[in-house]
């Protein structure tokens, strides 16, 4: 199985690390904490194009990846989407939201400019999140 | 276990039917193939609210929707979504997108106004949903 990352998903992205079936990305955008699954798969574009064990895997991935996103400060609701009508590749976000955020209460997709983290900031959010998700 | 359906996503859609976990909908607009999956329980705003049995259950419902969504005509996309921002009842939704249709290639929440379906369409379409994901 070859596995390659959507050119413009690692543009937009940091490296967190590799989950069982997925890669962990986190959007590079400090206005939200914001992670990306990336099933490690060829062809995939949709849910219902991983096996149903995979399925099982990503939706515990999803569950963990919220659990890490839910214990961060100021966090009132996790967003969970797979749109992909930009980028093919099958990706699911998943998004800490707080009322009155930027894009409060529409979805954030589309809306705005990224905010890049700081150097700093974004090796410390990504040790925290390796650390949450246990990825070595 | 007592399960009551949101007021507002009620006046936003009609019942289909039960799946095993979920009450699924079909909202109100025909601008969109927009099915929207309600797992039955108290309480549940976020996927990780379930336990992880209801969890794989509840992908598994995504998939059967997304399947049926993916064979109606001109459906290019599937849109899967649990946000919540507004309704807060944990609900699922699975669009079918097509390139061109009126939000493409944003998402389609809050943008325009429904067009709800007149009687006729609904019910056939009811009926080829229950059908579809063998709904008694």
């Amino acid at each position: 199985m070859s596995f390659a990352l959507d050119p413009r998903l690692a543009a937009d992205t940091l490296a967190v690390g590799d989950l069982s079936l997925s890669r962990l990305l986190l959007m590079n955008d400090s206005r939200y904490p914001w992670l990306v699954l990336v099933p490690r798969g060829e062809n995939l574009r949709e849910i219902v194009d991983l096996e149903t064990e995979a399925r099982a895997a990503l939706i515990e991935e999803i569950a963990a990846a919220s659990r890490f996103v839910q214990s961060l400060p100021g966090v009132d609701k996790i967003n969970v989407g797979a749109l992909g009508n930009i980028v093919g590749q099958l990706h699911v976000h998943v998004v800490g939201r707080a009322v009155g955020d930027p894009a409060w209460p529409g979805p954030v997709w589309g809306v705005g400019t990224a905010q890049r983290y700081d150097e700093s900031r974004a090796s410390r959010l990504i040790a925290e999140i390796r650390a949450g998700l246990a990825i070595a």
